[in-house]
C-alpha cells in the first residue's frame, strides 16, 4: 500500500492537542511537549488555530504564530522551516471575540500497536495543491484544484469512501493587488483585484471543491456561476478560510476509516441559522456526549476540539428579526457574527476553546453554517 | 391611598411592548399603536430598550431615540417633550452587537376592570430623583439617592415589600469633563473627570443604592470603599446603566403586587459568568416556560422582554481560559461581551431582540451579572 | 425677475455662521442666535455641517443633527418641521477624525440695501430634486436628476454663467437593503443593494451631474459606464455626499453674482493627492489670505468656511509610498484619510473646524479631491 | 579608551537606511541590503519602526516585526537571535493611520577613515537596562534605571555633554495582569495592574529619566507625584515607547559628536500641539532645510528619518475648539491623533514614511509633543 503510516506491526491513531497560546507568537505550549517527548515533531501533521487578531485582511496574528510554529518545529525536527511550511498544512483564522480564547489544535499522527482494538477510528490526512495562479481563484480551474488535494488528501488519511469523510479543513489563496497586477501584466484577467472580495470567492471555490471531492456534485465547469450567486448549494462538511498568505491550497480531511485505531470520533453538522442551538446538541449527541443543556465538566473534558463555521445572514434579518451586523463600519461583520456564535457553542461545551469561524460562504446552509466536534469515546 | 393608579372600579394592569425600530430615529411602530388606540400616549410609563450605537460616551443614538420617543409622545398627548422626558423613563443601551436588534420596550399602565382576578401580577413604579451634583457621582451621597429614588418607584408601584421586588433598572448620570469643569470652579472635588470610569463608579453606586433600598445592606458611608472594589458585594436585582445624557437618577422598579392584575410575571436569576447557561434555564423555569433547550416557538412568544447584565471578566479569564476581550483596542470590551452574552441567550430564546447591557459592577456576581425575563404566563 | 431675492431696493448678501456643537444633538449656538435676532429663520438657506460619527452607513449622527436642526427651526418660523426638510438643504458629513472639530456652516441669504456696494459676491442657490428612484441611483437618468437640480440652483443664486459656480454641493440618495427590495417587487432592477457600494456610485452621479450642469461633459448615456471606472474624468468644483438619510438630491451652488453684495468670495482648487500642500496655500492665495505656512490669527478670522473633499488612493500608495487605509478592517479608510487630511488643512488654517468630507470619486484628480474656501475679503 | 568604536585608524560614521516593509514580518528590504554588503550585520545599533498594526496592546506587529528581524540578523551574524535582541534596541510604535506608511529605520555604526573631515557629526549610543520588576514600573525607581541607562548610551555614544544630546528615544517595559500577579505574589504593590495605564505611566516615567540625565531635573524621588500629574514638566529630547513585550529599558542616544564623522546632523523641536507647523518647519529650518511649504523632492531627499510625537489633548480642546479623540469607542484616541499628525508633518516632508508615535506624556509641552528630523547636511 502507497500510505507508509500503515506497517504490518502498527496501526496509525491520531491525538489532538489542544493548546492555549498567551499572544500568537506563543508556542510555549508545543515546545514543552516537545521537549517532554509527548509530541514527536517528526509526527505533528496538521495544526489549526484561532489567533487573537481581528481576522481581516490587515490580520497578521496568524502569519506570526505561523513563524513561531514553524521555528519551533525546525528546530526540534531539524528540517528546515520552510520546508515544513510546505507540507505541514497550518490553518488559522483570527478574531476571539466575545468568550472565544487563542487556541491551536495539534494533529499528531502516531501509531498504535497493531493489537490495538480495531477501527474505524478518527483519521486524519493532509494534502497542498500547487500553486493557484491568481487569474484561477475563484473559479472552477480553483474548484478542482482543491478537488484533487481533497481527494490526494483522502488516501493520505486511508478513507475509501466520501461518506466516512467528517469535516474538510482547506485553506485557500486570495487575489491581492500585488498578485492581481503581475497575473494582468502576465496577460491574465482576475475574477477580482479586491482581496476581500477575492477572499469570498476563494472560499466558495473551496466548498464547491469538497462538494466535488465527495460527490456530492459534478464537475462542469458551467456551476462556476453559482459561486457566490446560489447560496442553495453548499457542502456541509466544508470548512473553508482563504488568506493572502498561502498561494497554494492547504487541505485537511478528517474522518473515520477502518485503518486507523484510538478513541476519537467526529460530528459535524449544518446549522441553519446563527441561532441554531439544536445543531449543537445534535452534534454532541452523535458523539454520546450529552448536554443539559451544557456538558458536565466530565463530558467536556472528552471533548478534544470544535470548530464552528458562521456567517452574519447576508439578508440582514435572522428569524424575521433586524440584525446590524452588515452595516456596523466600526465592527466588521465577520466579527459580529464570530462573537456571537462564540456565546452559542462556548455556552454549551463550557469554555472558550472554540474555533469559530467566519466567512461560511456555500459551506452549510446560507446564513447558517456547520459545527463539527471531535471527541473521545472513552470508554464504549 | 395617595397613589392615583388604583380606583375602587379598576385596577392597575401592566402591559408591555416589544416593538423593533429600523433605527434610532424610528418611532413608528409605536406611532401605529398610538395611532391606533391600542396605546394611549398617557398610559406609557418607561420605556427600556437597545439602539444600534457603540454603547460608548460617543453613542447618540440614545439621545437620538429619546428625542424621537418624546416628541412622538408630546404629538399624542399635548405635554411638552420637556415635561414628559422629566416624568418617564426611557433608559436605553447602545449596541447591538452579533445576532442582538434594535427593539424597544414599552411599559403601559392601563387598568383592569375590578372583578379581574386578583393579583399578585407584574407591577412597575418609576421614579426620578434630584439632579445629582457632579461631585456627588460614585459616592455614597449618589448612593443614597439611588436608594430614596427605588423606594419611591416602589411607592409608585404599589409594591410593599422589598422580597416581591423582581428588577430595578437605573440610568445613573456621570461626571463629564464640563461637569467637572464646573464643579471644581464651584470648589468641589469630583471622584474622577475621566466620562468612562465615571460611569463605571456611577453604575456601582447605582448596584448599591438598589441594595440600600431593598434592605441588603446598611446605610453606611464606610461602604462607599467598596465601589468598584469589593466585588464580593453585589445586587441581583440591579440593572443599572449611566450616561452622560442625563444628570438625575432615571429608575423603573418592577415586581409583583397583590394590587395589580395581568398575566405578566417576572423572573431575575444571577448568573455567575458570561457561560451561565443555566442562569437562563433557571429564570424561564420559574416562569413555566420549558427551553428544550431553544424556548418552542409558542413558548418564545409568551415571553415580553429579556434583559441581560453581564461583564467582560476583569480578571481575563473565563472558567480557566484567556479571553482577549480587555486588551483589544479596536473594539470595546463592553461591545464583546454583549455580543458574546447576545448569543448565550438568543440562542435559547429564539430571537435577537434581547436587551443586553455590560457594565454590570455589582450587578449580579462578578465577571458575570444576571437575567431577567418578563413572560405571561398565559392560561397558567 | 423670477427670484424674489431682489427686489429694487435691496440686493442680496450671503452670510455665513460657523457654530460649535457639543454633541450632534446641540443647536444651541444657531438657537442662541435666533433667539438674538441675529439670524432670521425664514432666512436660513442651507447648512452644511460635520457630526462626530462614524460616516458610514450606521451614522446616526447626521440624522440626529438634521433632526434637532429642523425642529429649532420649525418653533422659530412657525412651518412644520418636514416642510423646512423639504427646503432647506442640510448636508452632513459625519466623522471628525484626529483634529477635525464638530461644526456647521449656517448659510443665511439676508438682504444689504441697494446702496451697497457692488457685486459680484458670494451667491448661494439652493434646490431639491424629485425622489430619485432606486433604480435610477448611480445610473445616467441620475446623473441628468442632479445636473437639473444644479441649474435649478444656480438660477436660485442669480448665478448666470457656469465659470461663475465655485463649488456645488450636493447630497445623493443611495440604494438601502429595504429601497433595493421594493424596486425589485415592482419590476425594476438596481445597480447594487450594497449600500455601501451604492453610496459610492451615488457620488459618482453626483460628480458627473455637476460637470453636465457646468458644461464640462456632454449628456451621453454612454458616459455611464464611467462612473467609478474612468477615474480620469472629475470635476473641481463638485463635492458630493451620500446618504441613506435622503431620498432626493440636495444641491447647494456657492459662486458670484454680480446681484449679490458682500464681503464673502470663495475659492476652490483641485488637489492632486493627500498631501498637496500647495493647494491649500494656492486656494488660500487666491482669496489674499497669506499662509506662513500657518494663517496668523488676524487671518485665520477672515475664513469663514473651509471645505475639503479627499480619498485614500485607491492604488494603495501615495507618492510611491505604501499606505494602509484600504486593508484595515479595524478603522474605515475614509474614517484614516479624513483624519489625515484633517491634519494638512487644519495645520495651516489654525483650527479644526474644517470640513472634511471622504469619498472624492470623480471629485477632483483621483486619489486626491479638492479644497474650497471661502473667507471674508475685508477691506479690499 | 573603554568604548571600542573609537580607534587610531577610523573613527565613528552613522548611517541611517530607511526601509519599507510590505508587512510586519518582511525584512526583506534589509535582507538585500546585507546580502548585497551594503550593511554588515554586526553593525546595526539600532532599529526603530513603525508597523502597521493598532498600537495598543493588543498590537503584535511590533513582536512580528522584531522576530522577523533577529531571525534575519542572527542567520546573518551567526549570532543567536536572543542574544541579538538583548543588545540591539528594536523600538517600534505601531500605527500607520491615514498616510503614514510602514517602515523602519536602520542604524547603522560603520567606520571612516581618520582622514574623513572632522565632526561634530551624528552620533548613536545605546544600553538596555536590567529588568525593571513590575513594583518599580512608573515610579522613581523606573526613572532612575532609565537615566542610568541614557548616561550609558551617551557613554556609548562617545557624547560627552547633556547638550549635544539631540534625542532619546526609550522604550520602556509595562506591569501586565501576569507580571503585577506575580509581583503581589512576592509581597510587592504595582502602581496600576491595568496595562495601558502602566504604559502610560512608564512612558512618564522614561521622559523623567531622560531629564534627570540630561541634567534637567534633580534626582528627588518627591517629584514622583509629578508622573501623569504635573504636565507643566516635560523633556523636549525623550520620545518613549512602552510595550508588553520588553522587560528592560532600551535606550537609543542620537546627538552630535566631536569624534564621529559623517553628513548626518538632527534637530529636535517642541510642538505646542497638535497644530503646531512652525516646529515642524523650524526643525527644517535648522538643518538647513528650505520647505516652502513642502519641501522640494531634492530637499526631501536629503532627510533621513522623521520622528514624531504626540498626544491627543486631555483638555479635549486643541486651540478653543474641540476635539472628538478622547471619547471615541471605535478609534483608541492614540490613533485619532497618530493620523492627523501624519498628515500635518507629511505634507510638508512630501511622503509618509514618518515615524509618528503616541502617548507623549510629558516628551514635550502638555497636549503638544516634539519632532525629530535627521538630515544629511550635504555639501554645506
Amino acid at each position: 500500500m502507497k500510505n507508509d503510516i500503515l506497517t504490518n506491526e502498527t496501526h496509525p491513531e491520531l491525538r489532538v492537542f489542544r493548546l492555549e497560546m498567551a499572544h500568537p507568537g506563543d508556542v510555549s505550549r508545543l515546545a514543552a511537549l516537545l521537549d517532554a517527548g509527548t509530541i514527536n515533531a517528526s509526527e505533528v501533521a496538521a495544526v489549526i488555530g484561532k489567533t487573537e487578531g481581528n481576522g481581516g485582511v490587515n490580520d497578521f496574528t496568524r502569519g506570526y504564530f505561523t513563524q513561531s510554529l514553524f521555528h519551533l518545529l525546525a528546530r526540534h525536527s531539524g528540517t528546515p522551516s520552510q520546508q515544513l511550511q510546505d507540507s505541514i498544512p497550518c490553518i488559522l483564522s483570527g478574531g476571539t471575540e466575545g468568550v472565544l480564547s487563542p487556541h491551536y489544535l495539534v494533529f499528531v499522527r502516531t501509531s498504535a500497536a497493531a493489537e490495538a482494538p480495531a477501527g474505524p477510528a478518527l483519521a486524519l490526512g493532509k494534502a497542498l495543491s500547487p500553486v493557484v495562479p491568481a487569474q484561477d481563484i475563484g473559479r472552477w480551474a480553483h474548484v478542482r484544484s482543491v478537488a484533487d488535494a481533497v481527494r490526494a488528501a483522502m488516501d493520505d488519511a486511508l478513507i475509501e469512501h466520501p461518506g466516512e469523510v467528517a469535516f474538510v479543513q482547506v485553506k485557500c489563496p486570495c487575489v491581492t493587488s500585488a498578485r492581481a497586477e503581475s497575473a494582468v501584466a502576465a496577460g491574465h484577467s482576475v475574477l477580482t483585484a479586491d482581496a476581500n472580495r477575492s477572499m469570498a470567492y476563494a472560499r466558495a471555490a473551496g466548498a464547491f471543491g469538497v462538494a466535488l471531492a465527495l460527490g456530492q456534485i459534478e464537475d462542469d465547469a458551467q456551476q462556476e456561476a453559482r459561486l457566490l450567486a446560489d447560496f442553495s448549494r453548499f457542502c456541509s462538511q466544508a470548512s473553508i478560510s482563504s488568506g493572502v498568505e498561502v498561494s497554494v491550497n492547504e487541505v485537511v480531511v478528517l474522518g473515520h476509516s477502518r485503518h486507523w485505531h484510538g478513541p476519537l470520533r467526529m460530528a459535524c453538522e449544518p446549522m441553519q441559522d446563527a441561532l441554531d442551538l439544536s445543531a449543537v446538541m445534535t452534534a454532541l449527541g452523535r458523539l454520546g456526549l450529552k448536554p443539559a443543556p451544557q456538558l458536565p465538566p466530565a463530558e467536556s473534558a472528552r471533548v478534544a476540539g470544535v470548530l464552528v463555521k458562521c456567517e452574519p445572514d447576508r439578508r440582514g434579518h435572522i428569524r424575521g428579526v433586524r440584525h446590524t451586523m452588515l452595516d456596523d463600519i466600526d465592527i466588521n461583520a465577520q466579527r459580529h457574527v464570530r462573537g456571537a456564535l462564540g456565546g452559542v457553542v462556548a455556552s454549551v461545551i463550557g469554555h472558550g476553546q472554540i474555533f469559530v469561524s467566519g466567512g461560511a460562504e456555500h459551506q452549510g446552509p446560507d446564513g447558517g453554517g456547520l459545527i463539527a466536534v471531535i471527541a473521545s469515546v472513552g470508554n464504549l
